[in-house]
């Protein structure tokens, strides 16, 4: 099997599931526990927090907490901060954080505001910054989308929402961006969130990262765990594995970066364009190429590759069980119903293959071409 | 090196592990994903719920939520229901009930009651009752207590609590009890929190138990993952373990929870009793064996236990940011401060030995003369 869904989730490294295994078998003690065994923990997880961290930002400004997942950490920024007058976000934005904005109207909690995309994916920055203001408590712009693949330049946006609104809280979902863009944080960033399994990590693993001065109440009660920003007995292994995972990912990033473009130019070139239309523009992640058969059920060709041996999606794994018949983030951009019907992600990893990459764009060629002779 | 802090957390289970690998190795995909390699781990989450589920209460009345942790299992359940009037809970609770009650307190939610224990660490019944009022939302009552090893008959006190006031939703933190105590939960039970490490499972899993005919909102919000009550790609690795783990300790809890009551009993007949004031009921679950070195300090014998090869508690890893001098749960039981200071928590596993066992109390009975007598 070809495995071109790497957008949404990824194969966990081995290497690093091996070196994490010791979490397991012998250093299996509560990060909390008061004596020695459990101090030696407490500090390795203190190492994972420093190394994670350090990737995409200063450790002088910046902390790191761990959560559950991806999705966890962008429900506590959101319902942390978006707490009076109005929240700004964008119409391309992952459920995680669509849904707790959805929440924010429901329970009267704050207005949800939602910023119109460009073409490309990106958001409008002229019309997000035309939602903000006086009364803005929270923006929220992802950096890399999920299913066309545009990058947001963040630090830029997170700069001028500030100028319109100094006291605003700026959060970013950085998941598909964590350890395959090259990217640093600026100050006017002051929440991050990120996911283990979307870079060879473990599912269950994610993490907040925050500015140091920003205080954060926890979203999760108990024990105290997590400087009290995060309850619950800390996922020792997964967050070693986690550590080491991005490890590999960060120390390859900008040769996987280039390959990676190699492979999504690649694909490209050889996919048949009576056939595919191009969503993902150049500018976007390498990571993500999304195209659209015009015409056919994506849904349908998605199965047809599957039984030819080649995974991939048809828009973001998450929003399954929504049923939606259309991709949403598609049609934000201001495609029409017939070119959303017929969407495809192909979404790479560093451990695809340009071999891979050759029989994938074969296989999408001969069924696209079977598909549409059949519906003549 | 002996380990009785069990309470805090086991040793996963290798055997569970390594059976769960297949699905870091190959079945790695996203359960959401639309494919038949991600419906294949779908069903596969399935089989996992309904094996765990089946375990505690009747699979016609009641189903399972997967979550990261039984700490958020409790914050679920709590921020869930206790919305109006009053709520209700114990003196003996674990710090992912008492915080989340706390909070209900600072953002004005609903009035905090508090329940009183009886010396043996039970919660006292009538006062509970007491406190059930027409007002009352949500009551939680631990089903094991996690420093004292007491078992709440927590059947008969929903029972009584839903004929006081029927419309009270009734949670349980479980933790200390699945895969340890013969139970089944009845009918009046609507909520039931577990964890995976306490029973050979992985940190970062766990799961809440609920009433098919109770709506249970999301705590985490996005994707809509376990039918829209908890977002956030599924932990199928872990999950999967979790499984493995609990059928391993269901399907000796009879035979362990024997064997256990005799390591109980072993090691109390051989502490020194001039030394050692038993607080653990023999009514109470076998794996917690709380005894008090009374006018010592439990922290300095618990480091001298370290240092000699045996891990013990003082209380509950899970306050230990907390920074409380005494247990507050040995307090609420009615002990003055000179028995709580003493405080020692010894957990057992079934992967411990009658050998074990017997060093232990050997190691307890040094430490604590040699103590006393530097102490003269």
């Amino acid at each position: 099997m070809i495995y071109l869904d790497n957008a949404a989730t990824t194969k966990p490294s081995k290497k690093a599931f091996d070196r994490a295994c010791e979490y397991v078998t012998e250093k299996f003690y509560n990060p909390s526990a008061l004596y020695k065994e459990g101090y030696a923990v407490q500090s390795e997880l203190k190492k994972a927090r420093s190394a994670l961290l350090s990737k995409v930002a200063d450790e002088l400004s910046f902390e790191l907490i761990f959560t559950s997942c991806g999705t966890e950490s962008d429900n506590q920024a959101i319902f942390s901060f978006a707490k009076r007058g109005n929240a700004v976000t964008t119409e391309g934005e992952h459920s995680a954080v669509l849904s707790p904005f959805g929440e924010l109207k429901n329970r009267a909690i704050a207005e949800s505001r939602y910023a119109p995309l460009l073409s490309d994916g990106r958001v409008d920055v002229e019309k997000l910054l035309s939602l903000v203001d006086e009364k803005t408590s929270f923006v929220s712009v992802m950096h890399v989308n999920n299913e066309i693949g545009a990058i947001n330049d963040i630090n830029a946006i997170a700069k001028a929402v500030k100028q319109k609104n100094s006291r605003v809280i700026f959060h970013s979902d950085g998941v598909q961006a964590y350890g395959k863009i090259p990217f640093k944080l600026s100050k006017d960033v002051d929440l991050y969130s990120v996911s283990a399994h979307k870079i060879g990590g473990l599912k269950g693993v994610g993490a907040l990262v925050k500015r140091k001065s920003l205080t954060l109440p926890a979203y999760i009660l108990g024990g105290g765990q997590e400087s009290n920003r995060r309850s619950g007995t800390e996922n020792t292994f997964g967050i070693k594995q986690f550590e080491y995972a991005a490890e590999e990912k960060f120390a390859g990033l900008k040769e996987n970066y280039e390959k990676i473009t190699e492979y999504r130019e690649k694909l490209w070139s050889l996919l048949d364009k009576d056939i595919y239309l191009r969503l993902s523009s150049e500018n976007g992640s390498p990571y993500i190429l999304s195209v659209s058969a015009v015409g056919l059920r994506g849904e349908i060709l998605q199965r047809m590759a599957d039984d030819n041996g080649l995974i991939i999606a048809t828009g973001s794994a998450c929003s399954s069980n929504a049923k939606m018949r259309y991709s949403r983030i598609v049609l934000a951009c201001g495609y029409k119903e017939n070119v959303a019907d017929g969407v495809l992600r192909l979404s790479f990893s560093p451990e695809n293959t340009e071999n891979e990459v050759e029989k994938a764009a074969e296989i999408l060629n001969t069924i696209g071409r079977e598909l549409k002779n059949r519906m003549k």
